[in-house]
Order: structure tokens, then C-alpha cells, then sequence
């Protein structure tokens, strides 16, 4: 090699180097794209129809291309991304919160559905019903601003354990259904979370355990009021109920929040039914699933006749539409992380 | 050059060429960063405000970083990214709905509001008041499923045209704006709309016009109600109020739909004033903007007495507060795209 030739190989092998370092992020994309997604999913119906269903969505030559803007899909939370056994977590911060205020409230001793809490009694608490849910909510959800709950919820979240596994209730998430999140999400889909549950009790941490960011979160809610405090304005929480997000209220909440009709929903009970049969609806493709808990070893079995999350004309529905109904006993081969 | 230092060379410069191909993206944003990211703002306090906050914010090895999942900037709409002259647009479309719909409605031509809509007495309608206005809403914007509605709005936007201008209404768009949001988006802001307008008279175009989807657009709203229809579910719009977005309940509409307060906030009248002030009082940095419409030449001139979009206390609090306050003709070196 003479000297010339040799001075533009090393010019040469410069600029490769740079080159090739500033390739290596397109080179790690093609890589996962290779591995399987859902690893936490058997082989099966359930699994073959999520895949066929994106590939279907995403492939710019099919009949049933959705443009990215319109690949919005929406999830239940309590009993489809997290345990609601055996009762929902929520209720059990809403029992520690009781427990925390009770010092101040010493009227609670002899008041239901508080005396209840405070004595363990679950049954009178049950025997309180709706409305007596509806006190414990208020009493504990409301009074402060936005930050102040939000900061008792991160709390909370860090202490507390879940009274039958001992874990953290963030840790009561499946992690098939983070799997699928995050799958949706590759293929740029926009993912939403429509819950019964408070969405400010939500918001605090769906982005750390789910990746889904506060404002793609809707949920329950009671008002707030803007207010100058002694520190600046802040947003009062009132006792007052806002917005009940269950049934045929999941489509009003997903029109109202997204604007938009999903093209994929995940449910896990008949709360989730309305959402599903106006997902169905739409014009072009759609994807359907229910998350059945079938699994009274791993994690619990209940339908038809519970209380918490019953999942009956769901059922029928799903069956009558060819809809996806996951088996937690037969299609997903782990349920939770720390399995 | 040998033959053999030949043949490294050939094969170094073809694996350059490709290398090079995969970086032309990168490239082309070290391009983009060089060019000015605001052509349509003169130079001056207000667009070097604008700047200096984003790089702020951005700059990893300074005290006022924000990190990316926390940067929300939130825009009104009317007077603040496209005109409001000589009335709301929405206001515009319903007078046109109600001419469109006279035929069913025999008994307007001796009912107000509808009377003065139908004989263009534009004093009567304003006499009519808050009331009136409203009547026009329900009358107009109520009664249908949601995506009819949206088919409405869409096919108005298509053949309506502004009365001074003669351009279509989406085309009254501040270009200065345009490229803020730009700016903003490139920097890895989440750009929101909290609007006094109507939610689903926005939702059909913001994402064409202003590059803003759907579910990032907060406004006012009616109602909806879901029900089995004849081809299936739909979402039917009631005739009643759901949410006004305006003034102090913008922080709260903010707090519901995004669950965030915003580092950065965009207005031009009092009715953004709450919305500014709650941006303000966050712990990070934040940033203010309102638009001046001072213009009477190129665009409209009106602040402390206007009807439509009065701004008064919050020209005060933005000089106190030290707030940015854009005049449109001497901080817009073209106000719109087709000047």
C-alpha cells in the first residue's frame, strides 16, 4: 500500500467508524423486531389473534390498514392490567386512610360505614352498600388540593401490601398485559386506560408501572374548584361526584377524553361490555378481548356470579362475536413478574 | 495506489455510502436545529423569551430542566392560535346550521333567537344574550350521533368562508403560532388546546391544521348519551350543558383531561387569565404568553373593552408578573400564511 492510498484507508476507515456508530440505534430496532413480544403468552388462539390482529392493522398493503393517528386502543384497569382480588385496591387505600384520619374524626367510632373500617368489620361494611362506598370516598378523597392527594396516593402506594400476597399493589399488575402494552405501543398504537376506578388515584403512578401517561388515563372522578390559596392557586378536591366511568359510560368517557372510537379494547367484566360492543362498532378492523380469571391457583377464578369484576353477558357477547377470551390458566404462562 | 489499497478503498467508500444513507436523518436534524425554528417572529424580547425558555428547559446541565414526560404547554384557541373576529367561528357555523335547518323548523321565523339568525339582525341577536346564544347551541349542535356531528363540521369547514376575509376559517390560523407549536413539539413538548370552544367543533381539524390529535383537545361540552341504535351502538349529543372551559374552570378542565399542570401556557384575554396564573405558581420554570391583538391593520385591534375576547386583568398581571406580551404587529412579521 503506498503512503497516498494508505492515508484514505485511514480517512476512510474515520469516517466508517463514525458512520457505523451513528447506525447502531437502527440496528438494535431490527433486532427486537425479531424477538417474540409476548413472551408471557402460550402459544394459542388467544395469542395468534392479538398477532394477526396488529399485522393486519399495520400492514400497509392490507385491506384493513389503519393510519397511525386512528390506532387507538383502550384498557380496562381493575381485573384486566391489575389484580381486583379481593376486593379493589382502591378500597383497601381508602380503609388505610380511614385508619390514618381516624384520630381526627373521633365521630367515626360510632358512624358507619367508618366504625366498620375501623373495627375490621367487613360484613357491616358490605351491609353500608353503595352509598356507604360513596362516604368512604368522599370523606377520604376529598378536602385537599391536587397535589396534597396525589402525594398521599405515592405514599400510600410505597407502604402499603397486598393483604393476600404481601406484595406491592403496583406489583399486582400481569405482566402478559404489560407485555401487550408495550407490543400496541411498538406498533404505534396510542394507549389508553378507561377505569371505574378514580382517575386520580391512577394517575400518580400508570406511567412508571404501565407507560401510560396521566393524561391518557380516564377514570371516575369528583370535582375540583379553583381557589387562591395563602400560596398561589391551587385546585380544591370537593365531595361531589363528577363522572362515574362504568358500563355505557366507558364509551361517553372514551368520546369525551380521546374523541375518538378504539379499534382495539380490553376488558375483564360486563362494566368493560359497552365498551367493547361501541369498539366493535366501528367501521374498519376491530379487536375485542376479555381477560377471563380462571386461574384459582395462580391467581383467582370467578365470572357469572361475583360481586367484584362479574363478567356474565360479557361472556355471552364475546362468544356470539368471535371475540378473544384469554384464559389466565391456559394462555398466559406467567402471570405476575416476581412469579 | 496499489491494486490491493484500490480495492480497500472501493469496498471503505461502499460501505460509506451506505453508512452515510442511514445517517441522512440524523443529519437533517443537525440541519433543522441551524435554521431559525420561529421565521415568522421579528427579533425582540418576546421571541428571545420563547427561546430562552426552551432552551432552558432542554439544557440536561441546567438548574430548570424539566424532564420530557413533563412538558405540557397548553393553548387557547380563539385569538390565540387563529382569529376570533368579528365573532367566535363556532358562532359562524351555528348561524349556518340554523339557515340550513330552517325548513324543519317552520316556527323560527317567529321564535328568538332563531328569528334574528334567519333575518341576519345580528343587534337582536346579541340581545338575546347568554341565553340565546345557548339556545342556538342545543338547537344546532345537539340531536344527533357524534359522528354525524363530525361529519358536519367537517363539510361546513370545507364551504364556510370568513365574512371579511373571504378564506376558509381554518385558514385564519396565526402562522407565528404554527411554528411555535413546531417549535415546542421538536423540543418534546405535549401541545394541548384548553378552549371555551366547543371540544367536538375542533376535534374534526386540529390535528390537520394544528398538528394537535383529538384526544389533546380540552374544550366545552354537551352531553352525550349512549345508545343501541339501528346499525348498532352510537353516542347520542343531548341538549344539555356539560362543561363550560373558560376562566377558572380552565385549570380545572387541565387538571381533569391532563392530570398535569403545564410549564407552559398560551392565552389572549381574561378567560385564559386562571389558566396562566396556575402555570405560574408551579415549582419549576414556567412560561407565560399572552397575544396582544394590536394590529388593526393586518388583523384586529382590541384588549381592555372588546365582547369578544376582552383582555384587561391579565394584561396587568403579565406586566407585574413579568409575563411575555406578544404584539402582533410589531412581534409577527406575518400573521398569516397567505398574507
Amino acid at each position: 500500500m503506498t503512503k497516498r492510498s494508505f492515508a484514505v484507508a485511514v480517512v476512510l476507515l474515520v469516517f466508517l467508524g463514525l458512520a457505523l456508530g451513528c447506525c447502531s440505534k437502527c440496528e438494535q430496532e431490527d433486532v427486537a423486531v425479531q424477538t417474540d413480544p409476548l413472551p408471557s403468552w402460550n402459544e394459542g388462539a388467544a395469542k395468534q389473534s392479538i398477532v394477526d390482529f396488529v399485522e393486519r392493522v399495520t400492514d400497509e398493503t392490507g385491506l384493513d390498514f389503519v393510519p397511525v393517528a386512528e390506532r387507538i386502543a383502550t384498557f380496562d384497569n381493575d381485573g384486566t392490567l391489575w389484580a381486583e382480588q379481593p376486593v379493589y385496591s382502591q378500597l383497601f387505600f381508602a380503609i388505610d386512610r380511614v385508619k390514618a384520619m381516624a384520630a381526627e374524626h373521633p365521630e367515626w367510632t360510632s358512624q358507619q360505614p367508618f366504625k366498620a373500617v375501623l373495627e375490621g368489620d367487613m360484613e357491616a361494611l358490605a351491609a353500608s352498600g353503595e352509598h356507604g362506598l360513596l362516604e368512604l370516598v368522599m370523606a377520604t378523597h376529598a378536602g385537599m388540593t391536587t397535589e396534597e392527594f396525589e402525594g398521599i396516593v405515592a405514599e400510600w402506594l410505597v407502604t402499603a401490601k397486598h393483604p393476600t400476597t404481601g406484595r406491592a399493589f403496583t406489583e399486582m399488575v400481569y405482566q402478559p398485559m404489560l407485555e401487550l402494552l408495550d407490543y400496541l405501543r411498538a406498533n404505534d398504537f396510542k394507549t389508553f386506560i378507561i377505569s371505574g376506578g378514580g382517575i386520580e388515584f391512577m394517575r400518580p403512578w400508570t406511567e412508571a408501572v404501565y407507560g401510560i401517561p396521566p393524561d391518557q388515563v380516564v377514570g371516575s372522578s369528583i370535582k375540583t374548584r379553583f381557589e387562591m390559596g395563602e400560596h398561589g392557586p391551587v385546585l380544591v378536591r370537593l365531595p361531589e361526584i363528577n363522572f362515574i366511568d362504568d358500563k355505557a359510560d366507558k364509551p361517553v368517557a372514551i368520546w369525551r377524553y380521546i374523541g375518538q372510537r378504539p379499534i382495539a379494547a380490553f376488558g375483564n367484566s360486563d362494566g368493560d361490555l359497552q365498551m367493547l360492543q361501541w369498539t366493535a362498532a366501528g367501521d374498519g378492523a376491530s379487536f375485542m378481548l376479555y381477560v377471563h380469571h380462571d386461574d384459582a391457583d395462580r391467581e383467582w377464578a370467578y365470572d357469572r356470579k361475583s360481586h367484584i369484576g362479574r363478567l356474565d353477558k360479557g361472556l355471552e357477547e364475546a362468544e356470539a362475536g368471535g371475540w378473544t377470551v384469554v384464559s389466565m390458566k391456559d394462555d398466559w404462562g406467567r402471570i405476575f413478574d416476581w412469579e
